[in-house]
């Protein structure tokens, strides 16, 4: 089993098929608090069980306290069970409280051809000529597991550049190959864009809204990230996320207040 | 009262602080059935009346059914009250069944300058020299409040162009300006931008994410709505809204069905 679908095994209680045990693994952590897009993946993982359904087309989250590494719960609400998808409400708990909140539409994707792509992949140097995402000047543990390469041209160190936008390769160390559950993840690996715009300390997400676009082939993928409006107090980010073919397969955008520190 | 806030009129009850009354308003509707965003504005309104915080700031709508004009019902939970936001959970009832189920995350923008806008307003022809939405050959009941002038370079009709980017102007007819709430109904008022693709029949959304950015100032609206993927029956649609002022004030991603039509 590879590192990521350890990390995000969730157990149904055998006597309540609305709970889910999850044991949150601290090594998916940023400064000891475990990763959205990691916290993201867990819940997609109970949702879609939930729902009978492989895949989550479209989730919601909405943060609303950082758990720490270790036991928590996932409980889950079938809102609607339809034809081509169902609706889940699927909850973070831990120490009776929740701690991440999210609405999760579950379908399956068959894998069609592409009809219509407006954006392409990034142009990119090779991943041999990025710039690893664990060189910052401080320790990002979810690297350990995550290999995040920066086009040398977009990435926030040495030196911002007044541009919140950020490209680059991932894939996992463990030479696991992403699945639709780890790009939930994928979306929200990379540093936070504001890191251009001088704005270096934590940047709490209030939500991240996570769409499944596409089934990854095999190999890095790459993606882009980008802020467009930083404004009281609060900034976007948009991410999306191309396989090794070059078919975009995730979209995200989130909502999450400028670093104080 | 504007007819937009009187259609959005929700009434808690009285005796329960967790659900509000609401009489849909047909008049509201695109081919009978009331739009998404005007949805959205009246969970918005349930949503940051029962936090007790005056915008909302992030609203992810997930939809199960349309409803129809007439009486429903908003259940909230107050998921989190915290110091800077509260998150709510909003479920629209109609005939016992919940119609679209929403998180939200309320606070308050203090309408401070902005500290970087990557993304301008749009450059376009003046509403006068725009092209009604009201022209195109169906009947939109939503357009008898919400005029929406379309620049004629990204118009679907009366050809479509292959390129699925509308932009343009919209204001109320009555003359009132738009407010926060009105935002949430503002990114989902521009025809579907696959109608460029030759998909012309209903697109269901099946979920909607908006994000309140600034406070708009008085007058018309310009917008921009580009999808970039349509790949196994499925699309996504960003749609951009920035105020007279040339301010940002809403963004929103959705993903739909394509129509069959």
């Amino acid at each position: 089993m590879s590192a990521f679908a350890a990390a995000t095994t969730v157990r149904r209680r055998n006597d309540d098929t609305t709970s889910y045990d999850v044991d949150l693994d601290a090594g998916w952590s940023i400064g000891g608090k475990p990763n959205g897009g990691y916290l993201m993946a867990v819940l997609a993982r109970a949702a879609t069980d939930a729902a009978g359904r492989p895949h989550p087309l479209a989730v919601s989250g909405h943060f609303l306290r950082p758990p720490n590494g270790g036991q928590a719960e996932v409980r889950v609400e079938v809102v609607k069970t339809g034809r081509t998808v169902s609706t889940v409400r699927a909850t973070l708990w831990q120490d009776d409280r929740p701690c991440l909140d999210s609405l999760v539409t579950a379908g399956e994707l068959a894998g069609d051809p592409v009809d219509y792509a407006g954006v392409a992949a990034p142009e990119l140097p090779s991943p041999e000529e990025c710039r690893s995402r664990a060189e910052a000047p401080f320790r990002v543990e979810l690297l350990d597991h995550v290999d995040v390469r920066l086009d040398p041209a977009t990435a926030p160190f040495p030196q911002p550049n007044g541009r919140p936008l950020i490209r680059g390769w991932m894939r996992f160390h463990d030479g696991a190959d992403a699945d639709a559950m780890a790009l939930a993840l994928a979306v929200d690996a990379m540093p936070p864009t504001v890191f251009h715009l001088q704005r270096l300390g934590w940047a709490p997400t209030v939500e991240l809204t996570f769409l499944l676009r596409g089934l990854p082939a095999p190999g890095w993928l790459s993606f882009e990230a980008v802020a467009t409006l930083l404004a009281d107090g609060w900034f976007d980010e948009s991410a999306t996320v191309w396989d090794s073919t070059g078919r975009m397969v995730a979209q995200s955008r989130q909502l999450a207040l400028v670093g104080r520190g």
